[in-house]
Parts: structure tokens; C-alpha cells; sequence
């Protein structure tokens, strides 16, 4: 199929769609449920916290019209199915991270993570004031779908290892657990890359199917219990610095949701992502002294392996560019991320490394 | 009068006000219009887009159950007004920063912003998920007032200058604007410190009555002007790393809303909270562009000018530890802090050094 036309022809559909919510249709004056599933296991932390606020919040926002009812990973669809059943109307909405859709399309990587890319506060100056979310809404269109950034777990761990990561030549076979473009960057270093969902890490990891993993950072990882089996855990990573999970509406349910509502989720989605990003990064400096006090080791990835990384992961961003839609993405992320990366630098950059000289932080 | 014996009074009251606000109160039934104060003069970049930002997204949500009407700075009532205008039921909410009323009680200064205090992020993760909200919750209601996030501007530039600052001892006699505990360090360093409100610095500058200035940062500053005037400007600054934006509603006015209008302007108030601080990090990189092709020459302090703000800083902060209400914020504060940043260091940071490193930024 031509991406380009079918995107015009949904983009058509779409605008007569929208008037047709403006004149208000009969179904949407009713009390509604709408049901959310989820890429998460039930209680995974701070994940499943945060498709749980999004579900509270619509509802409370709407004061009855709306009822959105959280079934999680497995509950109804499993956690890889999301994006195809809401895609299909099997289920309203999802919630979780797309880079687990890459095989629908290598795009979905802006909206979720690409190796050595932006932060939270670069992927949001991007989203909402670059450019991002019309891009976004192009390419979720083509699925049926509207999405909105629902939170952001900040910079995630390097992971969990059974042995010191030296050299490049360290991950040559390992059988490592790590989703999307980074997965497939430690591939190109010799990895065996496994692609498994939150929910069923800890097994693979604790029957000795995996060698390690990344999940998320000190608290999530913590609570999933990793400290358990291995204990060398390095805390930069180059593949996930800023992955931003989604809630993702089946579009022609978001289309005919009246204007109070549709905005109900776009401010819900605003809303928990900032709480679910500050949920992550409030928790991580006290679960780190724990996990350390229970006998952690704690490293950062030397330089030569920082290098590896990164020449492995140019490869593997530059791989789709002869999607068109894909290279329309990467053109306009890399323009915003130079832009916020510059000013950063030597605003938040040299504050934070002047205040913690000067008062000893 | 005895602080504390008020606010158990006023917690007792707003126990019981919450109680009949269950009881759903017949003027919550009808449409109503809530007056918006600001401390911004209209068009101020940002900060007025922000205040209308939130009046806009509180209007849309609850689906013409509320209309808020924006007033700016001088409209209704002036900018160092609204607090004062809000309280006392004059006006029904105000969007502001609140270091300008640190004569009300000095404990504003933490959901506003301390010198070396907390950047964005910090500030989110206090406020959400490790007290920070309680305690403004204990403190405005003292005031009659409920405060929630609302923007924050990003690391403010150092400011414009004259003259290049190359010893603690270049601001012997400077007169310059700086609002807050901030303008308080300056004034320990022999400045001459002025408070003026964002719409009056340009006029206060070009005429001469003051040598130089802060206002934000390279976008609002470029939108200000002050490049038509001074030509030194100095990137990250001691006084505002993060200086938090409230919309602050009468506590009385806030009770008799229906839950689902007390959210909708909770769930506002965050989203706005990413919006704006989005909006300037995305225009600040090609602002300061610009400025410096328009030959502004751009500078960074030297470790003794950091060293002094940073003597001078811990006395401004300590002076009003007596007041028990400050002193449990400052403990509550400063601990966050302490964690935030422990755990910041070796994720975010050692990964944005590293990226930049490899890639190039």
C-alpha cells in the first residue's frame, strides 16, 4: 500500500469526521465505558500507575460520561496486542510504549524512543512545540488511531548484568533482554536480543534464559525483584533516555467523542506525563541507596563501549530511511534535538553543575 | 497572629467546606464565569500565554459549566496585586509566580522558586509525589487560597548587563532588577535591587533608572527587547533554575465547585505545567541564536562570582528559619532535593554527556 495516498485519504476522513462530532452524534450524549488495555502486567510499577491515573482522571474529568475501564496486559488482549486490537475497535484505547510495534511501523520509534535520542523535556519541547504531535497524528492515522503522550519514565538503567561490561566485545552472544532500536544496536555488537514484555522479564531472567536485562530504573527494577538474581547494574543507557508511553484512542471513538471529552484525554494525557515521569524520578535516588545497601555494584559503561554503541545505533536509525514518513520524522527530530541540546547545555547543564560544586550535591 | 492556630482553623473549615461540597451546592449547578488575575502584563511572552493556556483548557474541560475570564496585569488589578486581590474574594483566581509576595509569608519562596534551589523536574518531583503539594496546601490555606503548578519558565538567564562581571565585586552598586530571595543575594553583594514587574523592566532599562536585568530567558528576553539596550548576557543564572508558575484559586470559590470543576482545574494546571515549560525550552535554542547573530555577546559566570552568589545564597535562605512553617518546608525541600539530584547525576546527566560526546551535539 502507498503510505502517502492512503494518509490523504484518512486525512479527508478524518475532517469529515470531525465536523460530523461537531454537529454532536446522538451516542455521544450518553454515559459511555470506553475500555483501556495496556502493554503492563497488573501493578507493574509506575506503568501501570500511570494507565491506571490516565483511567481515573478521564473519568473524573467527564463526571460520568465517561467510565474508562483498565484491563491490563494479558487481561484482555495480551501486552503485544494492544495496537493491533485498538486499531481493529476490539478495544477503545491503549496504553503503553510503541516501540514494541516497530514491525507495523519503523516510525513508531520517534513516538517511543530512538537509540541516543531526546530526553523527556526535548521529546516534549518537540511534541508540543515543534512540530512532534502533527507528525504523530500522520502517522497513527494510518492505523486508525490518535495519540497522545500519557508519560515518560526518564533515562532508563543500562541494566542488569551477570558480569562487568569492559569492552564492545562484551556483549558478543549474550543473550540480553532490550526492546526496539536498542535491542537491535546490541544486536550489531554480537547479542542474542530478546524481545519480551515487562510482565514475563523476571522468569526468563530467573530461570537462566536471559544472561540480563534492562527494564527500567532503580524503583520498577527493584520492585520487579532483578537485585534477586544478578546485582551489576549500570545506570546510564544509550537506548532508552527518554521513552514516552502513549494513550492511544481508536480514532473514529475519539472522533466521536464531543469536544469536552476528546480534550478530557488530550489534558489527562498532559497531566500524566508529567506525574508519571516526577512518580519515576521521586523514587529512583532512595530505591538506589537501597539496592546498594543490599549489595548492588553500581557502574557506568566506559567510553569504548559509549563509542560502540554509538556507531552500531547511527546504523540501525539510518536503516528505514527509505520509508518517506520515517525520514518526514527523523528530519524534523534531529533539527528539535540540536536545538533543545544546544540551549540546555549551557543553561540547566551549567546551573545544576555549578550548584552542586558550590553546595555540595 | 499565631500561624499555626489559623491553619488548624482554616484546615477545620476546609474539611467542612469539602463536605458540603458533596452536597453539590446549588450555585455549582448553574454556568458561572471565574475571574483570571495575573502578575503578567497581556502578550508578556510565555507567561501570558500560559495564563491563557489554562483559562482557555478550564473552559474547554468542563464544557461552558465555567468561562474563565483573563484580566492581565493592570486590567483589573495590578500585577503585585493579585494575590492580595484573590484572597480576599475580589477576584477569583490568579496565574503568577509567587516571589512576589514574599511579605505575605516567606515560605512562598519554595513553590515559587530559592536561590540554588530546584530545577524543573525537581520541583515536579517534590511537589507530586513527596509532600511538596501538602505543604502548599497547609500554606496558601492560610491565605484562603488554593495553589496548584501551573508553568514553569526553565533555568532563567543570569541577565543583561552593561558591563562583563568578572568578580563578586562588579555588582558593588549595580542597580539592577531582581525579584525573590535572588534579588536579596544581590543585595548582600552591594547591588541596588529592584522589584519590578515584568511589564515595567523595559521602560526602567532603556531609561537608564536601572543598569541591567533579569527577566527569563533568550526567547522572552528577545521578545522584551532588552537586546535594544545592553548587549552582555549571561546564559545560567544562580537565582532561578526553575521557577514555578502557579494558578492559585479563592479556597472558598475552589470548594464550591463539583468535583469534576475542582479537577478540571487541577488537571489544567499540570498540563500547563509541561505546555509552558515546553514552550520556552523549545524557543530558547533559536532565540539565542538569533541574539548572538544580532551580536549579543553571550557569557557564563566564573567559579568566584558562583562562589559568592552561593555564600550569600545560604544566608538569604536561613533567615527566616524561624518561622516553623518554613523551616518544615525547608527540611522537606532540601531532602528531595538531595535525592532528585543524587540519582540525576549518574542517569541523565552521564548519558546527555555521553551522547553529546558521540554524536556531536
Amino acid at each position: 500500500m502507498d503510505r502517502r495516498s492512503f494518509l490523504k485519504k484518512s486525512a479527508l476522513g478524518g475532517s469529515a469526521a470531525a465536523a460530523s462530532a461537531l454537529a454532536a452524534p446522538v451516542y455521544a450524549q450518553g454515559n459511555r465505558t470506553l475500555t483501556l488495555v495496556t502493554t503492563w502486567g497488573r501493578g507493574l510499577a509506575g506503568v501501570h500507575d500511570s494507565a491506571q491515573y490516565c483511567a481515573d482522571m478521564i473519568t473524573a474529568l467527564t463526571d460520568g460520561q465517561l467510565t474508562v475501564d483498565l484491563k491490563a496486559g494479558g487481561e484482555l488482549v495480551g501486552a503485544f496486542e494492544v495496537f493491533d486490537a485498538v486499531s481493529a475497535g476490539q478495544a477503545d484505547m491503549y496504553h503503553g510504549v510503541d516501540y514494541y510495534f516497530l514491525g507495523q511501523h519503523p516510525a513508531l520509534s520517534f513516538f517511543s524512543q530512538i537509540p541516543f535520542g531526546m530526553t523527556f523535556m526535548e521529546y516534549n519541547n518537540w511534541l508540543y512545540h515543534m512540530g512532534g504531535q502533527e507528525l504523530a497524528d500522520n502517522l497513527y492515522s494510518i492505523f486508525g488511531l490518535k495519540a497522545f503522550a500519557a508519560g515518560n519514565t526518564g533515562p532508563q538503567s543500562g541494566g542488569w548484568f551477570s558480569k562487568e561490561i569492559n569492552g564492545p566485545e562484551d556483549f558478543q552472544g549474550l543473550r540480553f533482554r532490550m526492546p526496539g532500536q536498542g535491542g537491535q544496536v546490541l544486536g550489531k555488537l554480537g547479542a542474542s536480543v530478546q524481545n519480551l514484555p515487562g510482565a514475563e522479564v523476571y522468569q526468563a531472567l530467573s530461570s537462566g534464559a536471559i544472561d540480563g536485562t534492562e527494564w527500567i530504573g532503580p524503583w520498577a527494577d527493584e520492585k520487579a525483584g532483578f537485585q534477586e538474581v544478578t546485582n551489576i547494574y549500570y545506570t546510564a543507557g544509550f537506548h532508552e533516555p527518554g521513552p514516552n508511553l502513549n494513550i492511544v484512542t481508536n480514532l473514529e471513538v475519539y472522533e466521536s467523542l464531543t469536544p469536552a471529552q476528546q480534550r478530557a484525554i488530550e489534558m489527562t494525557a498532559q497531566a500524566s506525563n508529567i506525574w508519571t515521569m516526577s512518580l519515576f524520578m521521586a523514587n529512583n535516588g532512595s530505591a538506589l541507596q537501597r539496592l546498594q545497601s543490599g549489595g548492588v555494584k553500581v557502574m557506568e559503561f566506559p567510553d569504548s563501549v559509549w563509542d560502540a554503541f554509538g556507531a552500531a545505533a547511527q546504523e540501525v536509525i539510518e536503516e528505514p530511511m527509505g520509508d518517506d514518513i520515517y525520514k518526514e520524522c527523523y528530519d524534523s527530530y534531529m533539527a528539535s534535538m540540536r536545538s533543545s541540546a544546544s540551549w540546555a547545555g549551557i543553561s540547566e547543564g551549567e546551573y545544576t553543575r555549578q550548584r552542586n560544586r558550590v553546595i555540595g550535591l
